[in-house]
């Protein structure tokens, strides 16, 4: 359908804006020197809005998961009780690094497509002495549900006030609002290639002053992904080691695009893309895995209809130019993934919903034509009316 | 001097070829997907010969320093006796690796800009019991040395063959010669931003039948860098985590240049440009650090005479556009680095030279004009000479 450039919709990496790509072109300059450091600099103050944060972001050269190891092996020691709330298949990694690295860790496993419930926290917390620290997901990429933060961290703060809360807000972060200070969230990592709109291969740290003061005591092993090398280093404008410096120059770009467009404006693009893809999916005939009432604006997780030839159905959606994503872990075979964030507007959901109904067509199935794009419309211009009136026209 | 573009003399990140640089701003795909597999099996290919093996080659997202962590970790245990000889700064950052996960690490430290001898390996190797692991530099990017790897390994394996070979490859592999199964190494580390000719992000890891075995006994706790997820996931052309694809595309496009110029054609360019840089600077009246007999073709290190003022000097290089690296650890202030690896030709070494020997002039130094770049050009016809006769001109 579109001869020119697939259109993926993948839960990250996300696609590129045109000025990103450029930059991802650049030459290569010291990394010791005072360019790199501008550059560094100017990331990091470009993030912290989006963070929520007036504390230190620190930039890793490595995947989401190498984020989230760091924030485990950086606070707790081996033997340290850990409470892991997982709700899916990254809050499953969450908790076996932790593991891997001798935490106790106890999980509270939630149902996959639901949400974790604050009273659930606090009644698993009421049993549980002298947690070290919470894992928790904000945005579970694998069934497209995003945790309530905010209403979870006030239940920690207030069952267990010494826990340390590490947050994963690897598809969530800079997409959703997110508030760390204001959340008292101690460890909150996220990933370049998700909201960012960058290329993979860096994550991003952000430390409260409680997580610090972990780090002096904390004996989990650690020297690739040690924060306080870094720390030491982002004095100075500088990483530990050889940085990611190519994926910076479009983590850079990306940060223009998103300070051109405003926090709110991308928060309110993610809103109406979510809503839009929700929309045309259901229209199509389609189950949503995620409870409606945390269902997420950056990917949205469909069951694969059991009369339906997935593989088949895959088939014409790829040869149209749309790629999807698949089922994770236990939900292998019996989701498919679309994901709508970073670079993401509404022209990709619509083209991607069309694609979906002609794919839905081929393969033999009872779909009204122009149907789901039109509500998905619909919807995108009603998930902006609730915060952005200005945009309805006159 | 130049007015378009650095000549950045620094080993690593080094420039980046044209066709490399558009390579770096493709569009994302589906890490998941075909296109990804393909990509990713050819760069493993592509790399095989290089590091002279037939063993698995496995692709980290991490600088070079995680690719080290993930060369000690994966093998050893808490408690493990190790030899580390150490020649620099990154032969004492690979010992602090293996110190900071529980090792018992024995340090044979080597005069910095002199290579390791065997001879000393081999006594050390007579003094010491149960050594489970040798750690290796083979070219001291800190002092401009590289050292007998082929040599060493010989005596490791004689003087104690249960050991494993963890060797630090990251400035030479892909530039100089290595043959990583002829000598026996077990490990084999190196960093994309090097003799690859890409932007940094990704370290590649050789392991062997021996090292495999090891990873089943070793109780040093990893996850992110943990080799075993890394070769299961590449059985099916993909990485555990999300990788660094656009630093992938960089370094499959190295690769078909290097494959185009071919291995001999790479190591001879190399050696031609390291020899042109020496001869360069002693023309221009500096003294080499390191051990002529063991000179790196990929960094050269220069004392920095003691009437120079290398501020003033190095403003004046830079003014020229070239960016020279300086010294590491305690050789911080007492030298400066020239790099000469991946994209380098002759053009690089000479403009370098010229504006080195500009600078001297200006600040006062008594140098011959011309002089530089006339030896460094013949040193470089000479290094040729000795290996691709072909190049003569009739």
């Amino acid at each position: 359908m579109n001869p020119f450039e697939a259109n993926l919709r993948i839960p990250g990496p996300t696609m590129l804006p045109p000025t990103v790509r450029e930059a991802g072109g650049r030459q290569m300059i010291n990394h010791r020197g005072p360019e790199y450091a501008a550059l560094q600099d100017r990331i990091v103050a470009g993030m912290k809005p989006f963070f929520g944060t007036a504390n230190e972001v620190l930039l890793l050269t490595c995947a989401g998961s190498g984020g989230l190891e760091a924030a485990v092996v950086n606070v707790l020691s081996p033997g340290d009780r850990a409470l892991a709330v997982t709700t899916g298949a990254f809050g499953d990694r969450f908790a076996k690094v932790a593991e891997v690295y001798g935490a106790a860790v106890r999980r509270l496993e939630v149902e996959w497509g639901r949400a974790a419930e604050p009273d659930l926290l606090r009644a698993a917390l009421a049993e549980e002495r002298q947690v070290r620290a919470i894992l928790l997901t904000h945005n579970e990429t694998s069934t497209g549900v995003t945790n309530p933060v905010a209403e979870l961290a006030a239940v920690a703060r207030e069952a267990a006030p010494d826990a340390l809360l590490l947050v994963d807000g690897v598809s969530s972060i800079g997409a959703i609002p997110f508030e760390a200070d204001a959340w008292g969230v101690d460890v909150a990592v996220t990933g370049s290639q998700k909201a960012w709109m960058a290329a993979p291969g860096m994550s991003f740290v952000a430390v409260s002053g409680r997580a610090w003061a972990a780090t002096e005591v904390a004996r989990m092993p650690r020297f690739y992904l040690d924060l306080r090398r870094h720390r030491e280093s982002a004095a100075s404008g500088q990483t530990p080691w050889t940085p990611a410096v190519a994926v910076m120059y479009q983590v850079d770009e990306g940060l223009r695009l998103m300070q051109a467009e405003s926090p709110a404006g991308v928060f309110a693009r993610h809103r109406a893309c979510g809503a839009a893809t929700r929309a045309g999916l259901r229209a199509l005939g389609l189950d949503l895995l995620a409870d409606p009432a945390h269902a997420s604006d950056t990917v949205t997780a469909a069951r694969i209809p059991e009369d339906l030839d997935w593989k088949a159905f895959n088939a014409e959606v790829k040869a149209r130019g749309v790629v999807l994503a698949g089922g994770q872990g236990r939900l292998k075979g019996r989701i498919f993934r679309v994901g709508h964030l970073g670079f993401v507007i509404l022209d990709h959901v619509l083209g991607a919903l069309a694609v979906l109904e002609e794919a839905s067509l081929a393969v033999g199935r009872a779909v009204e034509p122009g149907a789901a794009v039109a509500v998905a419309r619909r919807a995108a211009l009603e998930a902006n009316l609730a915060v952005v009136p200005a945009e309805v026209p006159a």
